[in-house]
C-alpha cells in the first residue's frame, strides 16, 4: 500500500468583522487533518471520519467536504487515478470556526500532494470551496482561502476567484468563545437580509477597507473600530443567545474589536498579544455562562501559514 | 490691510470606483484657490467668486462652500475675529471633479492659516465637509478628505471622522473626460438605490478592499478589476449619455479600470503612466463625441499632496 499523505488545515474566522464573504483569517493551533492515498479505481472514497463531531459528518463522497474538494483536484489535474481519504476532525462542525473549510482545504492539499502535483493557491482554494459548497449550499471562499493560504485573505473576486494574501500583524492574537450548541451555516445564512440600506453598505465597505489597510500596513492601531459590522452581525446575533453581552465583555477586557466568527455561534475578538487574548476569552466565556450558555474558550495568534503537509 | 493668505486645493475623484462615499483621490494640476484675510467683525464674508462657473456660485456665506468651511474653522478655534474670502474657481461646478470640495478644502485651510492656527487634518476635513454639505445637502467626506490630504484617502468612519491616508502609487495617472453639461450632485444622489442586494454589497466591499490593498501596498497589479462598482455606477450611468461607450473606450485603450468620477458626469480611468492616461483620455473624449456629447479631456498623475498654501 502507498503511504498516507497527511495534511493539517487550521481553524479560520470567516466574515471577518464587516467582511461578509470577503475576509477570512487563519488561527494557529487546532484544525482538521485529512490523510490521502492514491488507489487504482477512479473517484474518491472516504474510509473514515474520526474526531470531534465525526458522527455527523457524511462518508458519502458527494457530501463530504474533504472528498468533494479532493474530487475537484482530480478533475483539475485530469488524473485517471482515484483517492482514499481519512478525515480527523479537530474542529467541531457548526461552530463558526471553519470546520468544513478546514476539512475541504486539507482535502484539496492532501489530494494534490498524494498525486504529486503542485497547484497554485487559487486553484487549491477553488477546489476547497467546492467542498465548502457541498456543506453549506453556497459559494463563498473566505474560510477556504484562509485555511489554504494562512493569515488574513481578501477574496477580491469570487468569479473568477481572485485572492489578496494580507498575512498577519505580528503579535496580533485572537480570543474565541465557542458555545457548545452548534449552529448550521445554512441556518445562519437563511437569516441574512436580501437587501442592505445604502448607509449600511457605505459603513461596511469603509470598515472592511479599514481592516484591509490595517493588515496591509501591519498597523494594529487601524484595527480599532474596524470590526463593526452592520450587515451580517445584526441579523445573526439573535441566533446566538448572549452575543451582545459576550461582545461587550471582550471589548471591556481591552479587545480591539469583536464579532461573530463565520456563521457563528463562536464569538471572536482581536487582541494585541496572547495574554490579552486569554483575558478576553475568559471574559467572553464568563459572559456566555451568565447568559446560560456553556462555551469553550481559546486564545491563539493568527496563523501565518495555512494548510501544511505533515508527511510524507 | 493684512495680506491675503492664498491656498490651492486640487481636483478630486470621489466615490473612487466601488468606494461610494468611502474613497477619494486627489489629481495633480487644476484646482480652486481661496484667499482669506482676517477682519475685525465676526463672521465670514465672500467678497468675490471668479473663474470657471463663478456666476453660479453663491456669495451668501451660508451657502458658499468655502465660507461655510471657513466659518467652521472659526467656530472650532473659537476665534473672535472674522474673515474675508475671495474664491478663484479652476474646477467647473457640477463636473464630478470635486469642485465644491476643492473650494471647501481651500477655504478651511486658508482660514486656519490666516488665523495662524495649525489644525489636524481630521479637523480641517470635518470643517471642509461642512462646506461640502452646504452645497450637496449630504454628509460625505471622500472628496474633501482627498482635497485636504492629497493622494488616496479612505474615510474609514464619517461619525466620528476617521481617515486613513493611503498616498499614491508612483507612476499611476488618471485620465479624465468631462462633459460640458454639468450634473448637480443633488440630482446624482437622488437616483441612488435606497437598498442594495446582498450579493452586490459583497461585490463592492471586496472591490473597495482590493483597491485599498493596491494603494496600501503600492501595487498597481492589484488595481485590475478593483474599480468595478455595482452600487452607484449602474444607477448613475443613465444620467451620463455615452457613459458605457466611454468606459469601454478607456478599457480598450489599456486603462486599468474606469468609472464615474464622484457624482459624474466626468468619467475617469486609472492608467500606468501619463502617456497611457493621455491615450485613454483621447479615446474617452472621442467616445463621448460619438455619443453626441462634447467633453474636455485631461491626463495627470495623482496628487501626492492636497491643499497647499501658496502664500504668505
Amino acid at each position: 500500500m502507498r503511504p498516507w499523505t497527511r495534511v493539517h488545515a487550521p481553524a479560520t474566522i470567516g466574515n471577518l468583522g464587516p467582511g461578509f464573504d470577503t475576509l477570512g483569517a487563519a488561527v494557529r493551533g487546532a484544525g482538521d487533518e485529512v490523510h490521502a492515498r492514491t488507489v487504482g479505481p477512479r473517484g474518491v472514497r472516504v474510509l473514515q471520519v474520526l474526531g470531534v463531531g465525526a458522527a455527523g459528518i457524511p462518508l458519502d463522497p458527494t457530501r463530504n467536504t474533504a472528498s468533494v474538494a479532493a474530487a475537484a483536484v482530480l478533475e483539475v489535474i485530469g488524473s485517471p487515478r482515484g483517492l482514499e481519504l481519512r478525515v480527523l476532525k479537530g474542529l467541531p462542525p457548526g461552530s463558526g470556526l471553519g470546520s468544513s473549510a478546514a476539512s475541504a482545504a486539507a482535502g484539496a492539499v492532501a489530494a494534490a500532494r498524494a498525486l504529486g502535483e503542485r497547484l497554485p493557491a487559487e486553484v487549491l482554494v477553488a477546489c476547497a470551496t467546492r467542498g465548502e459548497q457541498a456543506a453549506s449550499g453556497a459559494w463563498f471562499a473566505d474560510n477556504t482561502a484562509a485555511a489554504v493560504c494562512g493569515g488574513v485573505v481578501l477574496v477580491a473576486s469570487h468569479e473568477p476567484l481572485r485572492l489578496v494574501r494580507l498575512g498577519v500583524i505580528p503579535g496580533l492574537a485572537v480570543a474565541l468563545a465557542t458555545p457548545r450548541t452548534p449552529l448550521e451555516t445554512r441556518t445562519s445564512r437563511s437569516v441574512l437580509p436580501a437587501e442592505v440600506p445604502l448607509a449600511d453598505v457605505v459603513h461596511n465597505m469603509a470598515r472592511t477597507a479599514q481592516l484591509v489597510a490595517a493588515f496591509a500596513r501591519r498597523d494594529p492601531r487601524l484595527l480599532r473600530g474596524a470590526l463593526e459590522d452592520r450587515v451580517a452581525e445584526p441579523a445573526r446575533a439573535p441566533l446566538v443567545p448572549g452575543f451582545y453581552q459576550v461582545k461587550e465583555a471582550a471589548l471591556s477586557s481591552g479587545a480591539l474589536g469583536a464579532s461573530l466568527s463565520g456563521a457563528g455561534p463562536t464569538v471572536f475578538a482581536l487582541c494585541m498579544g496572547v495574554s490579552a487574548a486569554r483575558r478576553a476569552a475568559g471574559a467572553m466565556r464568563a459572559a456566555f455562562a451568565l447568559a446560560g450558555v456553556e462555551s469553550d474558550e481559546r486564545a491563539a495568534p493568527l496563523a501565518a501559514s495555512g494548510a501544511r503537509v505533515l508527511g510524507p
